[in-house]
């Protein structure tokens, strides 16, 4: 247990996933081809075929689907690329999405696959889970829950991130075994007979050894894809300290029964993303108009797809 | 040759670094406790302690830097983590401070160390590299010359940058071996006897293989640190055709005499990281309004300090 553990992010992240009975996060990956074309149009009248107009069209879009799925879904996870690909526009929607989302009541997940060498990284941490001291005054740029780290540079790109972890109360989620077709590359490949994924796996458990909340999971967690189940089995069976986010479900292949060794028997363990196929469910049922309700009967429907395998989460 | 080779980022690069007869990039790191404390104040007597405030002084410190450095130093590589931990106002910054040094004739290397799976490394190469389109329109969100790319997801995380390349006559530095302490934990591990950075090495030559401009380098370069001088002169001689973009001379404890061999028998092949060493030298000169000034003679010192080793630059 850690000193600070009533204010554990994996333990309100557990606790959100019980409370809606839904271990799923809604990826706001808000490409502008799946943004509905009316609230484009709209803006573009207002603002031109702009930077400004298209952001501004996707916080119409992601407020719809925050105010949508609040209740029945316990996170979002925005992803970085696409709010940076709109430019400073982007990233003040990216500024706004976090806010709204969290007093919406939302868990948010900052998606930005950050990692760099140790002065670099605390900057980072900074920036999405702690604070920035400007004079004697402190502010959080993008106070996300959580954030997603790449850590290729090894202990010293990412004592920042466990440091903030502990002092503000975050999480974040280290890649272990991403859900692309290519992650084996390197992922895959052994050193003295281990995937790096496991040796990563291993250095995962030790840096969260000490952020470990009251369910047992550590603030460290891993990133582990819905595509590959026998490596998520594995990993479950190896870390039972490392909570997982698991990208990949829908869209990308993943489904339930892939997952269904990636929780414990308590159906704890993992939270599963979906981005597309959620917020863009919309264009199957033909009404771009009504894109938060469609998104609404998708993460309902995804929740008993999961629940179908897991049963009930304790 | 590509196709494309008049507009050929390293080939931009090199002409730059034998114009100036200088293979430096400054690092444009702007922490806080960096900036002078009398930019500092007269931007805070204006706008409060606030990240507004701090961001403008950051930009002023940038523009005096680039004023100063832009005819003796080729390029200037911002590192993204100190703009976002200034939030919405930094990334303003990021971009002001993009324009204002390719204006001045710079090439700009973003150091942000993206990468993610292909849709969402897309997004991350439309922001950075290429375009994003907006209805019939198109725009440059961060337009840098190059940018830094963290691989760990393997090919299909990195081949939408390296199409961004060569549709935009950018390019990238992949990380293959970084300078810091902790480096080693995976990047020196043996596959089948190979270092974990020479398999990445030979990744980063087959995606740059299109890519070879007029001088014989690849459009995608890797990151290798100036602290391991060994590794640096096994992977001059093993990759050819990666130019090199080398952190950790100076602060981190590299010297010119480690980089002896990072370079072809032209002085060609790699450009030179420094970032506090340059931007904060005034530190050491004790006068922080000529900050500009001591960051010229720093530069020129390591300039002349880099050349002792590897002589003319043709």
């Amino acid at each position: 247990m850690n000193a600070n553990n009533t204010n554990h992010a994996i333990d309100t992240l557990i606790e959100k996933i019980i409370k809606t009975q839904n271990p799923t996060v809604v990826g706001l990956d808000p490409a502008l081809d799946l943004v509905p074309d009316y609230l484009k149009q709209r803006e573009f009248e207002k603002h031109g075929e702009t930077l400004k107009g298209a952001a501004k069209a996707v916080y119409k879009f992601n407020k719809g689907l925050i105010n949508a799925l609040c209740n029945i879904v316990p996170a979002v996870k925005p992803q970085l690329a696409f709010y940076e690909a709109l430019g400073v526009e982007g990233i003040k929607v990216f500024y706004k999405t976090v806010h709204y989302a969290r007093e919406r009541g939302m868990f948010v997940i900052a998606d930005a696959k950050r990692g760099d060498i140790g002065s670099t990284a605390a900057a980072y941490a900074d920036a999405f889970l702690g604070e920035t001291k400007v004079g004697l005054s402190a502010y959080s740029a993008f106070p996300a829950n959580m954030l997603t780290v790449n850590a290729y540079l090894g202990t010293d790109g990412v004592a920042p991130f466990v440091k903030a972890c502990g002092d503000y109360g975050k999480g974040i989620f280290v890649l272990v075994k991403t859900s692309n077709p290519s992650s084996g590359e390197l992922q895959d490949k052994l050193i003295d007979g281990v995937p790096v994924y496991e040796l990563m796996g291993n250095m995962v458990t030790s840096w969260g050894a000490e952020l470990i909340g009251n369910y047992g999971y550590s603030a460290v967690g891993a990133v582990v894809g819905a595509t590959y189940p026998e490596q998520i089995a594995q990993l479950r069976a190896k870390f039972p300290q490392t909570f997982f986010l698991i990208p990949g479900y829908g869209a990308q292949g993943g489904t339930a029964a892939d997952l269904a060794k990636a929780f414990d028997d308590k159906g704890r363990g993992g939270i599963v993303n979906s981005s597309r196929g959620i917020i863009a469910a919309y264009k199957k049922e033909g009404n771009e108009q009504d894109f938060a309700g469609a998104a609404y009967r998708e993460a309902m429907r995804m929740k008993e797809d999961l629940l179908s395998v897991i049963g009930e989460i304790k």
